[in-house]
């Protein structure tokens, strides 16, 4: 098995196909990561949640980092790791226009992406549909890597 | 779509049965993800590594987060999140035999164990086969959430 860094544009490209990954937040040097689904764009990531402890985390540390990975075996797989910055969108007037465009988004990767959000908010008992929450991740690093067993796959 | 907790046991199962996962690690309020293999046993997750940033950081801070899953489809899903703390048993006679004990378990749970983190340190230039770790990952906290779109699942 070969591992190379992935480029920028195969980095983006990931990102923008699989649409969903694994996000972690901090707290009192405690990570903590969830499963997310999201949609790309150059420099951004848009995703949408009900209230939890993510949440509550992200706006006390808004340091994020995403991870998002396509696996075919052991030997066949790659990798993006995103680091970035939080920013919240609520329910206010002030972030309708910004709720409008990530929602248009969200839709375009997925028709059912408000669908986990709110059956997760139920099973922990939380669940109100006013306080749904769009965000956004400015991405301020990519890196990625990519393993093969095939020399020339890694050209 | 139905999402609910997951119980102690179906938490260990999926953990035993998948041997990947996600681990996150903390710098100065900054996460950062890397996949990872691991061999499960209660209480514990083995791994082993290079050095690299992962392991810098755990030194610094041995405060951990690993979350695996298992993704049939967008409502189909199980994911577990463990929280945890890092030892690592380097290459010093003292350590020999947690070594030993560790390096038997990833073999049992996948035979090419040591691939991915060599060909990694291969990719960052950084290979030295002497500069091999394995760790521990002291589980302190385990839950899991498990999606499903028939009611008769959830049972």
């Amino acid at each position: 098995m070969l591992v190379r860094e992935m480029s920028q544009q195969e980095c983006e490209s990931l990102l923008a196909r699989v649409g969903r990954g694994r996000l972690a937040c901090v707290r009192n040097n405690q990570p903590y990561i969830v499963p997310i689904y999201f949609a790309f764009e150059p420099g951004r990531l848009y995703g949408f949640a009900t209230m939890g402890q993510k949440i509550e985390w992200l706006r006390l540390n808004p340091l994020v980092c995403v991870e998002a990975d396509e696996v075919l075996s052991h030997t066949e797989w790659q990798s993006v790791v995103v680091l970035g910055r939080y920013e919240e969108f609520r329910d206010v007037p002030e972030h309708l226009e910004e709720r409008l465009q990530v929602q248009a988004r969200l839709e375009q990767v997925n028709h059912l992406w408000w669908d986990t959000g709110f059956a997760a908010a139920q099973a922990r008992g939380r669940f109100d549909r006013d306080i749904t929450l769009f965000y956004c991740i400015h991405i301020q690093e990519i890196t990625g890597r990519r393993a093969s067993s095939d020399p020339v796959e890694q050209r």
